[in-house]
């Protein structure tokens, strides 16, 4: 593709040598000769020293920066965009891999795609143009909706529920059982996990993420929720509609989260609380107890944000304050032994 | 199912609509029309506010509850009990599916059952009653013991000894290298690791939990030890009997933990540490030295555990104690300043 | 082995019982009659007691041990060696196994070895030597290189690069998509994910670890880099050479790690921060910030590792100094009661 092109595929103004050949799009920090980039803050401009990209997308022509340019209104935005424009979107071949194995008793829709090497479980069904992968597991009477993809490894553990567009990445694990063990005498003896999840329409799950099942009844992950990777999402917790839950965050069993709730980077909630609607949960930190509906908390035991910073500004002088306290001590007793005197 | 036959198989007293059909039993807060939920504490009950459920398990008669009632010491248990009523255990056919793979020189006991798309090594044995599910991987040389339990994904590597009745999450990984490096100029330069894991009887172990092999001899996870999800345990770690370890736990090389233990929820532990016998540790802290049998620890670097609360709660009191000590302070000098005069 | 020639092996002097029959090498706490261990310190010999083990590598001969004896100068690399003298590397045999998936335009090196269930996407390359473990996934035009070994459950997605000596443990994930959503109206829309993940010569990465594909361009992992387990690195990371991330670090999205980089466990990094050259993170910290060239931060959120260290010191003082300074308010107090009558 050439400059001039790829400015009107987004929508933008070329400046600079209209002819090189322009073949992908990467980060400032990593471009190559035939590769365009974008910088939206002339401040990120020394990260391209040394660097000599085919064309940059800037958000207004920057005399200082000698590499051919592309004036758009959001760089950021024009680089994804021109991105998706060199990679096309896979496209499935409808039909069962005479490799893949589908037990007897399954349904698999004639439009969905199962590849070789997966495994589709007795009673199970696949929906309409829904994607398995290589090596992903369906489990006896799980039901997979329409339009959902689910990446090589995906395990998907008997009778759980995987709706309409429902993305998961590789490895992901739905339906195994939660750590339910009651102690008696010298033993740990396991509560039967019975129950199964249900994730609703347009979730999005990453690499890597578990999902325990119900002791009874439903794990269900709500609408248009979209969780990262390596997260772990406890038997029995009700998680609202968009929700966004970041990468290693973990949640207990019984946690109850409302609807647009976030909860940041490993972040962690114990067993039977509820995080409010629209409220956030800082990264790393630690939830006891209820969340209010569009609070922002934070720290170890989680309390309110505000409260966290000034507790975490305060601690900077904390050295110094008691040092400074053992002195006027000493200038108290002074006082005092005068006064006696 | 009807009420008085559910009452009748948890040994409860039923109260209400004897005619209307269950059908499962889910959380108060997911509760279908067809399906059974317990109350344990007349708190919850807000639970249920516009749900119909078709049984409710009590601990006593809630005249203010409308809906059909089964009187129980242990409501809990009573559903538990009753879910797994409504859904069977799975049943496994004893062979091997023809189209898994067992290499030359491994023996799969007649009793055993290894599913479509599984791998069993050169030289591995799988004993009577154990279940390989589809596209499990037990490695070379490897044992897997009587009962066991591998569901989907789980990775066993070469020589690794899996005992009776252990049960294996998705993707567990059993037998990878730990992170044995030297730096050696530039370069890091790797320590050969050839070790084992051995897992001894009774253990489960939950979704994508990863345990390294020794760097020589054993990594060892005790009888009856039960770990939860998501969970790092690096090589040569000692695991008692009868641990507790929840999800997100971390443990570096060489950590012995002794037996009832218990590890709560992404707490960490640095290498070559002892964490005594029927100690706690507290969830997100990070444990530095040995821990005492017995110990509660918490926070990071972890302490006493009531020391870390009261400093926990003393650190609420920080900012404010900052500046009721610089006012002190003026107020100290204007007392010197007094005295001089 | 007897006693002289494992000596003879590790370059030692032995002492005892030449005649003793050893099979392997352990740890001092799991070793077992016809094994060696070692004890580099007389501190760990209670670590013996009640053991009988075949051989002990010590660096000078102990008359209260009561066990064959072997001197050598580094006792732990003796154990080392050792070990990898009574197990054999394994050998992999070049070829596709016929129970594998190559699809039509896959090209595999006739050196590399492919076992049975792994998958080769179509124009996926396969360079010389390399491994492919059972129930490995590689995507299509994903390129492995010369002489890497995918261990079983390792998930390469589409276009990415795997060069030469590189080793996946189990379950390893590269290239699943990061957590790319925009907020519009009440929906979280996805940005399309279209870069790659380039993992650089004899990076080593640890099970069930994660890294993200690139919104556009490449996520990368430095050559000679070794990560451990549970890991999550996010899109259009940039790490550098000879870097060391413990297990379950999670890096955000747009983190640069520069150079022999230390990121201990559990820590934490947020997006588009930079991690200097030969900088120390500490376990289980939070960084917020760049990180100089060289420096140790701790805590979090990070600062220096000294000033976390002074704050974490004081605060066990805390309660105390709080008592403290409410009694000088009151002898203050007295103080000017006394001064004003």
């Amino acid at each position: 593709m050439k400059l001039a092109e790829l400015a009107k595929a987004v929508g933008g103004e070329a400046r600079g040598d209209a002819e090189r050949e322009i073949r992908g799009v990467a980060q400032a920090g990593d471009v190559r000769d035939d590769e365009a980039t974008f910088v939206d803050d002339p401040k990120y401009l020394p990260l391209l020293a040394g660097r000599n990209p085919a064309a940059v997308f800037v958000r207004a022509f920057l005399p200082e920066l000698h590499a051919p340019q592309i004036v758009v209104a959001e760089p950021r935005f024009a680089a994804i965009r021109a991105s998706a424009a060199f990679v096309a979107d896979p496209v499935f071949a409808p039909g069962v891999d005479p490799r893949a194995v589908v037990e007897p008793g399954a349904v698999v829709d004639p439009t969905a795609t199962v590849m070789a090497l997966a495994y589709v479980g007795a009673g199970a069904t696949v929906g309409p143009h829904a994607v398995l992968a290589p090596q992903v597991f369906v489990g006896p009477e799980a039901a997979i909706g329409a339009h959902a993809v689910l990446h090589p490894g995906v395990r998907v553990g008997a009778r759980c529920r995987i709706r309409a567009r429902v993305v998961c990445w590789h490895n992901v694990s739905i339906g195994s059982d939660g750590l339910g063990f009651v102690r008696i005498g010298d033993q740990h003896v396991k509560i039967p996990q019975k129950g199964a999840v249900v994730v609703e329409d347009d979730v999005e799950i990453g690499a890597n993420t578990c999902i325990d099942r119900a002791t009874f009844g439903r794990t269900v992950i709500g609408a248009g929720t979209k969780i990262d990777n390596l997260v772990q999402i406890g038997h029995n917790c009700l998680i609202g509609k968009r929700v966004l839950i970041v990468a290693q965050v973990g949640l207990s069993g019984s946690v109850t989260v409302g609807d647009d709730a976030v909860l940041a980077a490993a972040s962690g909630v114990v067993p039977h609380v509820r995080i409010g609607r629209g409220s956030v949960v800082g990264a790393k930190s630690g939830v006891h107890k209820d969340v209010p509906d569009g609070a922002m908390v934070a720290g170890y035991p989680a309390k309110d944000h505000m409260a966290w910073k000034r507790e975490t500004a305060a601690l900077k002088h904390l050295p110094e304050a008691i040092r400074a306290l053992q002195r006027l001590e000493k200038r108290v007793e002074e006082l005092e032994t005068k006064d006696k005197a």
